[in-house]
């Protein structure tokens, strides 16, 4: 069960609104890379977890947090709003900078959320959830977790490059960190586990005679013109410790040419094609 | 620029034709876990790699694997949908089978596909180019892709469970096989790179005066009536070896109450509200 | 900032699970009608909360509440899952109910989510974020809110009639409850604001010389065989009490035919447009 | 069956085009506050409308009405798109005011549309049919359609403010009107009905047995450090007049804490959950 | 300016409500090649026309004929669904016929809609407006519109195909008759304008020194190990009439190879990559 | 199976970078008239086809081009990004030129893809594969895929006209040109089966009597105040040789009016409607 106290997780100062900035910060709400996405992953993967319960605590535990960073960085949006125009009366369409922040701006934050923030990206695209991850398998989710970690991170460090709000920059280095630590914590899981060697191929259960071993470890090179780029993926031991590495040049099919015959009767194809 | 040969790169044999079987293979064609999203995830981060150019190499290279895994793929869903009912006719609506059948196909592999392959999952959602996860970061990319996979590999030996099809059987087991190459492929390259402790945090290329390191190295135990999950990420040497974890249990808030005042004349807001 | 405690806010009590049935409960987690959907917009509403703040408090208690909704629901669906079909067996096959679970239940709760909730709606499309209504006016928003909780207590009366499993009956009463409660709340906001007398039309803060007035209290009748349905939106005061209902039969366009001549060269039309 | 005639209902005028307004023009024609929003949610609540017959024409008949405001909102876009730049020569490029439109206004007005009006809203975003609420219960939909024109004279009240074209605010004062007379007519309907005390809770048919009632009266503080906010809805009758509204503060978890236990085998789980 | 008369424009009958074909109707409504997709694309369009106004006139009385099909195509949805099972009653539970409806079925008929037509295709999925296709030219708008009625046709047929009721058949076969005009209507408009020779290659007014003509006339045949298909396409005279078809075969690339070189300071990369 | 060679099908060159240019080019990749969707349409048409197998290799040489496509794109795209401004800083904000630029670029450009190019239209929707048209009818897709290439050539000669970098339209030039090869070729199948009269109506294969043929060939005049547009589609032979075109004047409805009478018991209507 969730509760709320009511004050923010981080103190959030803008120093000086800027409409275009807070277009930008949606991308850190509403985005791929945003706070929504991991508040609702973290929660929806804790609701599936299975094991060992103390996952499904580490799960919860962040997804509250997350819930908490939408809520700063929501008040941040509207704070970047005050003072926004709310007319292209002509005398500020003859200001060019009036122009660009009329221009530059997310239009839905004056017509559709009174100069608040939304559930959406840097480009007023609504989340979908849809993006949330959550597989049931502990190893393909903590990678997935590290992931949206890893892309909350960099946004949060173009953001922090993006404005000279002194107010921003700071809550911005509070993102950077704790995202530093959220990249670190769900990989730590995965070396609670046995690390790469025993968590790898994902899922580790999947009995070996469901796979065709002997093209589970050859670098396919598709390249018709060049050699296969040479890399720790190419040689030496495979990463879960099961074999070697190696290339297989200009790869001929393996398969049939795929035809699939005339069309049926009734199937609402051309004559031509029956 | 790219070429196609006749073939496909696996062979594709359905030895007792399945519509319901159909529905499910779509989600590892039009899946956030399937095929199109690989091919294109790997294409973008080709278009849009910087550094080193064997990079690139690797991931267009893959990624044009991945086109041909749509492909045999798309043929094994338009092998199984063989057969399938075109009518409900009484006599057919009588049978629990053909029944259960009709209810549990997709019902567009009729009426809209003529009994082929859509670029759409396992519940006829379309594929949306969302879930392209491509940030120019080369860490974060190799985490996307690993992630992919996993999930890919996840769906695949589900896949395999589900199917009492030889053929079907067959195919999948390359598909999980590939799969496995692919994980390892990409966490390969992290460790190419200098492995976790030199990649992370991503970006690593972040100054360290952007972050508020104070807030990077704690677990934030938001748990009221627990103690944090104790692990790896609450003790010990930080992965990326710049500090030691800990934990920070029952968290006070940091930050203000949030509050905007009155709304601005002109906003669209009630009356009281000004 | 938010906070968890570890047990659900309502017991969960599933007497015999049904994979069917888990796909339908998906509509009170990920559907328009759903708890993300309530949460979220009481959680936007509240960031964007102008005027006296209370109501912020109101909105936050509230999208906290149903932040544990969700965490409930999400355990319902796991444990509706548990026993489901992993496989389609020759055997099973056979089994029309079999056939008839595996055709009638989400096939992602199996391959994408591995038996537990995820964030779509019955027929697994995931929820979109465009559906949270905030618009920064306190008179739309609780129309908004009231409306959400109404279609969220049909929907959990459609599923309270359509299960015959005491557990889910159980939780759906509590369920149905709850959203008695939060569709008064919502109304009894706008009572203590003046009613509606004073609350329409919203906004209530639009200036009257923004309104044509003389078209803001008829009945447009638009249909050409049939008089005006009559009833209180024909005759007598209006609800805002300033102006009589009346009624406009047989209306005529008062506008002009639209034309926009032709196409500009370099516009891309064809040139017999032009 | 529906018919056309051939002028407009409403006369278009735009005094000097400005293709950023068309921009946020569009909100009103393919935003979730605009017109095919409400043409084609009252559309489907005649097609879906049981009970007396009468509800049904009054649906159909407003939903022909805003299919004409789409026409004239369209036909007011492409008059604003009039004289749109259509290239980025040096010239033009130089001038700081080309430039903020060019950058302002919706691309795709050029690329896609030729300069006309597209069914998207101001941040380009189609407009998608999952937001036409239509539940089969007339209360909950009377609500939904005064939510929906309630936001929609939020919004044009906005247009009106944001725009200095004498033609433009004249079109926007009719909008403005008529959507005062539609938010007072959906309200007149639950009025006829026996207004909220009979209404209330929607739906009303609910047996009584199905709802634990002990739960539906009371305001849930779930606010840690703060008493919950009062006001009509924490004392007093309730809306339907059946109860006594109350508080419960700082409410205690009822259920269980939820443990899903060990992972099946052949789920595709890892093998440490199992 | 729209109007509306009470009755259908043709006779819904349905002799035997049958859910799951309710289900699939949905299709023709809410599906990419349904209904509401060709009244919005026509209305599109005929807001955007320019040129000979006739044009505009066609386009928006087709239109307008669509909205009508959208309603009798409802009313059909909801006769079907008729008698459709509210719950899952043990009883019901153990007959496969129930079972195969409940599972067959659409369960956001029972659950949303209360029994009546949705916004929505076959799958479930809300119709979105990216595919109101309105180029601003009229003879991509023409092709658009015959491939809209060419894929409407199929899709009619295939239903017809699918039930075995009288009623649905009648109706139907009104609806493959009205597709057979409309596909010839639009294409009519290009044998108006001159034929193929005329319009092609659209637009024809580029300008021809904005096209590489070289490469305009001849079959790319990208296919690695088999010699183009030949055909209509190959030789002869192209189908403007300005020049003859070619092959090119196993062709070479004519760029570079694309390197985009470091990343640069401050854009988010990892160091490796600067 | 597909094949990969290093260089670019053809030249790509950038004069002078333009940021909001490459949001632009966006259209031409992720848009509904752009290169994901052609490749991606021809590739599931060329998976699903049935008849000669000759047009399957049609369709698959031409998918692979259009990959192609994409990847010259993707690299104009990249270079057009080359030193777009990654802050705010506030010498710039008072540079008009450079606000404008912030203003009217994609910001995922900067905070998402780090300067390259996304699976994005020009106003950062994400493409999504329901537009990829693949009936299983070749006449149906013949035309589909005439209509992309129209919109795709409609929309490169509109960025020609945007732009004045020689680089750019060089490139744009090739685009156009190959258009014109693709819009021929497609309809160059139709001409090879038959022309217009075989082919129609689509599909061609329905039975007669499954057709309520009075209806097949008159113009519907819905228009009140207006006669029929006359043209080619009012008199004359119908394009498939059937019948004479007519028009119908004035239309009446031929239906019933819809009634749903009372809704059920236990179907969540309010009391009312019962």
């Amino acid at each position: 069960m969730f509760h709320h106290s009511s004050k923010l997780q981080y103190e959030v100062r803008v120093d000086k609104p800027n409409p275009v900035f807070a277009k930008m910060l949606q991308q850190a709400i509403g985005g791929v890379e945003g706070e929504i996405r991991v508040a609702m992953q973290y929660f929806f993967q804790a609701m599936g977890a299975r094991g060992d319960d103390k996952y499904r605590d580490l799960l919860i535990a962040t997804a509250t947090e997350e819930l908490s960073h939408i809520e700063f960085l929501g008040h941040a949006v509207a704070l970047n709003l005050e003072g926004a125009p709310l007319s292209m009366q002509e005398e500020a369409a003859k200001d060019p900078v009036v122009n660009a922040i009329l221009g530059g701006m997310n239009p839905r934050h004056i017509l559709s959320s009174g100069l608040s923030a939304m559930p959406v990206n840097s480009n007023g695209v609504p989340f979908d959830m849809s993006h949330i991850y959550a597989t049931g398998n502990i190893g393909a989710d903590m990678l997935a977790n590290a992931t949206a970690e890893a892309g909350g991170r960099v946004l949060a460090s173009r953001l922090y490059n993006m404005t000279d709000d002194g107010g921003m920059k700071d809550m911005l280095s509070f993102l950077i960190a704790r995202d530093t630590m959220h990249q670190q914590q769900w990989l730590a899981v995965i070396e609670e586990l046995g690390g790469l060697e025993k968590s790898l191929p994902i899922p580790n259960s999947t009995p070996e005679d469901h796979e065709a071993t002997e093209h589970s470890y050859y670098f396919l090179n598709t390249l018709l013109d060049k050699e296969a780029p040479k890399g720790r993926w190419t040689e030496g031991p495979s990463l879960d410790g099961k074999a070697e590495f190696s290339v297989r040049e200009k790869p001929e099919p393996q398969g049939q040419e795929p035809s699939l015959g005339k069309a049926r009767k009734g199937s609402g194809a051309q004559k031509e094609q029956m």
